[in-house]
């Protein structure tokens, strides 16, 4: 089985070298030829080109580019494929891609490998970067089973743990888990810094340790990725605030009216679910 | 100088064995005899007693004690002790505690040493606990300087990083980086366990990796300690809540509007920002 794999990043290229290691042909497409050569001299790639015909041999097509290009790349490369060939993505929202693809390849099957590193560039490229990682496979109700299974089977070989979930369901989990928290963090970093007394703003950075450090570390990342969870998971991420904002009211309402038993059962019940989440 | 220890536990127990290898006397007091014999032969203490009598000899005390028995060990102490006692406390609020403490006695300076590990008692008690941790010193407009500087002379000789600040000041900056923290990730815990459609919730739990992790950490940790923030510091506490709250409410707005110029804008300004604080 050849596959093809469009977007030779931090996830294409650890794909690439995984999937040679396993004994796969993969050709490898990307928009710069520096990117293809160096693809090939790591061993992301068999063969690597600028253009995307040369993914008109593979019979199933990762493409891991940016968000915002998958739907392009798919509508780009349909004209070079015959129609029994699977196409897969990466992107780590999947209602507004997968109704999408899905309506324009009937072989597509909507994907999330969760791995990463803070690296970018095929350069940060890593084998085993799957490797008990989880990935998520989002079909609708009109995906193939048999293409479902090819995306599954190659997910299982990487060392994923594999799970099957709506896109919709998908998008709430990582709204919850990922997404939120990511809004929930950048909000205590803004809230913190708008204290108008400098003395306590300055206090506040001299004793900030390892509390405020973990809370605020997602909401201090790359906000590019925030910006991307919150336009293409927009619909789900609300939900999430919404719902994280009725918490938070409580939690001021149980203060103010100083009812402490109400507070420490929902900080045990805290303490208590935790692990469920580890 | 004869110095004086009550409570007996990771603080209390720190402080001791810091204290008695820059060369002074301590005198500690628990109110369990177990606790008093572990505390002289771990080298907490010189002697140890369960009866407050024994700080008579000594010229400054530190009270150890849980936040809520501070006033009221005051209290026991006062008939024992020469008015020339200096008497400090550990307690991680201030204005609770300082304002009655320094009407009750004039030598009072209240003190806050910001270092700890995740347990507790006279066992958890290591040497140089407070090395390089910040110590805030919180004297109010009637502190006399001469017992500040005793208070200050010790915490630098611990090696720790001396703050002075007012009760209120300290109260704040600890709101900001300490107990909002607490709530802001109890909240998000409390969030997404209410999660109604089971298959989501269970998937977040599966998906859940280092970005859930850090976020929740200190929303999921000891539910006294979180208690003790919200009962002690409630009016701080309440004030960073709300103007939490409000920054949450503006990053819902620019969501919904979809003003993601502006989102862009304040997550470059979080991702600056964070590093002040670490």
């Amino acid at each position: 089985m050849k596959l093809g794999i469009v977007g030779l990043g931090l996830i294409g290229g650890s794909l690439g070298l995984d999937l040679r290691d396993l004994g796969f042909e993969v050709l490898g497409v990307s928009r710069r030829q520096n990117t293809c050569d160096l693809a090939v001299s790591m061993g992301v790639a068999d063969r690597a080109s600028l253009n995307l015909s040369l993914l008109k041999e593979a019979d199933l097509i990762f493409i891991c580019t940016p968000i915002a290009a998958i739907v392009p790349t798919l509508k780009e490369l349909i004209p070079h494929l015959d129609r029994h060939t699977v196409i897969t993505d990466v992107g780590s929202v999947k209602s507004a891609i997968v109704n999408t693809c899905a309506s324009l390849w009937d072989n597509f099957v909507g994907g999330h490998p969760m791995a990463g590193t803070a690296n970018q560039g095929v350069e940060a490229a890593e084998k085993n970067l799957f490797q008990d990682a989880p990935y998520v496979i989002t079909p609708n109700e009109r995906t193939p089973i048999s293409a479902q299974n090819k995306v599954e089977d190659l997910a299982r070989s990487l060392g994923s743990k594999v799970y099957v979930a709506t896109p919709v369901a998908h998008d709430r989990a990582v709204a919850w888990i990922s997404h939120l928290p990511a809004m929930v963090s950048a909000g205590l970093i803004s809230a913190v810094t708008s204290e108008a007394d400098l003395e306590v703003l300055k206090l506040a950075m001299n004793l900030a340790s390892s509390g405020f450090r973990d809370t605020s570390r997602v909401g201090g990342g790359n906000p590019e990725l925030g910006l991307m969870m919150a336009q293409y998971n927009r619909e789900e991420l609300l939900r999430s605030m919404k719902q994280y904002r009725q918490n938070l009211d409580r939690f001021i309402d149980l203060i103010e009216s100083e009812n402490w038993q109400s507070l420490d059962n929902i900080l045990k019940s805290t303490q208590q679910k935790r692990p469920d989440f580890l």
